[in-house]
């Protein structure tokens, strides 16, 4: 009967019925779910960054610290963290980049915003280019860049992955990242944040996109270097960005990429995890960890993610 | 030696090249193709329906008229039309209307015009719905209504197909269409213009939609009777229209749909004929045709397409 600590107070209200019935479905239905424990006792930790727990030294007895986001670049530097970290990989969260991601690239692809904002009633019946003609670059071949990749292959947009480590099918290396960046009509960003991706789009790399490339950030803020992208929207190297994360959030209202006319901001909605996916993700490594199976999505603290 | 007759002189510029290509492609290097003949000569007629040529009397020896267009509306009615007459259906004309319409779908999915057009710097971080929670109704689940079906599906959306023929998979007769109207939170539509589909989306019909639903018109003006769908967006009934094809076009500057803030207004682009794809599938035909084998595409003059 292992003691699971709910520790992100905020989200209880709405994994308080998920969880228990996740629980139940992977065979766990005498676990004690609670959001107070003794540390001593606690066996597992269902977590957020917000969480007030941050000094993790009392649960000596903990065999996992399960992460309910994506991002664990706010706890994977906790050095009172010695338990193992999981993150979060939920088929809703995936599923709902997928569609932003797939849905915004068809936006740019197809123009909409001439049409949806069109106050001179201008009809202009030149049809976009085929999709098969739009390359689309993916830096993060993780999860949920493979998963973008996949969607936007079956509309036959060309494209290009890269990743930080080699992985088939992908390019890497600084190399490939100049390949990457030279081939990107629209250019999507899903790293994770590290101290090797922040700043990764700074002025040097925007240079090597082809003239008027649209990027679109659903990963990190910090993988863009904001000044750069403002002046390279300014001379038209960038033709477009829509972007849904920034370094501080919610962006800020007097923040410049609010009123750019070539810039779309989206309130951080790209992946939201959902919590009745996210709860049977959570349950299954809780059995996982009961039944000494290894744990799903263990973060590598050497790679930060 | 086939002598075929091009007698769509406004698309000879675009077809100059791809078409002579295409026939030497189907073993027809030694075709005749020319854009003025005796009609006493002529095997094969390709046409668009703008095209000057009207009488077909004269064309007593042409095996087939290839359309350039998917529609052929305004050529399948001309009682001097007793040759046989072949659809276009372009691989390039699919994928372009399958891009346009599950763009649109995740555009209006996704709730993106909130952000591409956001005065007041609203960060509201409430997240959509995934595509498995939104039902998308296609009406007409010809090629391009099945592409579109296909291309929905791979990205979770439930999609209920309605067919004015018995098909499998689709619902069909006037009872299926009240069910495939009553479940579609989008509604597409990609029905022929036939006498039956004129006005299918009357005041009755629409009425059928649950409240708030979005339609999706790429397949022809006049499926809409337009009264109606301004009504029904008016009282809330419609949520939102995107509509490519009208009745008119290009639509004239004061038709109520340019300014309506719930219509959005895209110049007759889902589905471009593009001119090399095009070029084989009309030469594939005229191979057939030489070689005694049944044409592809060919219109059923009873159902009109």
């Amino acid at each position: 009967m292992p003691t699971i600590l709910f520790a992100a107070p905020a989200l209880w209200s709405e994994y308080r019925d998920p969880l228990p019935a996740a629980l139940a479905e992977a065979g766990l239905s005498d676990a004690r779910l609670v959001t107070e424990a003794d540390p001593a006792e606690v066996d597992y930790i269902i977590y957020a960054p917000a969480s007030p727990l941050q000094d993790f030294t009392p649960y000596s007895r903990a065999k996992a610290v399960l992460n309910l986001w994506a991002g664990v670049e706010r706890i994977v530097g906790n050095p009172t963290l010695t338990q193992p970290l999981c993150r979060m990989v939920d088929p809703g969260l995936t599923e709902g980049m997928v569609e932003w991601v797939v849905g915004h690239t068809l936006r740019h692809h197809l123009g909409m915003d001439r049409h949806i904002v069109n106050p001179g009633h201008v009809w202009d019946p030149t049809c976009p280019p085929l999709a098969r003609e739009r390359p689309v670059t993916i830096l993060g071949m993780g999860a949920l860049g493979s998963a973008c990749a996949a969607a936007l292959r079956a509309l036959n947009f060309p494209v290009t992955g890269w990743s930080r480590t080699a992985k088939p099918g992908s390019l890497h290396g600084e190399d490939g990242l100049r390949q990457a960046l030279s081939r990107a009509a629209i250019l999507v960003t899903l790293l994770p944040k590290t101290p090797e991706t922040e700043n990764l789009l700074n002025a040097d790399r925007l240079a090597l996109l082809p003239r008027g490339a649209v990027i679109l950030n659903p990963g990190r803020g910090a993988l863009i270097d904001d000044e750069a992208l403002l002046a390279a929207l300014e001379s038209g190297q960038v033709g477009q960005a829509t972007l849904d994360v920034f370094r501080v959030e919610p962006l800020p209202p007097d923040h410049p990429y609010w009123s750019h006319p070539k810039v779309t901001v989206t309130p951080h909605i790209a992946a939201d995890t959902r919590a009745v996916t996210a709860a049977r993700v959570i349950a299954e490594n809780i059995r996982r960890g009961e039944a000494g199976e290894p744990f799903l999505h263990l973060v590598d603290r050497g790679r930060g993610y």
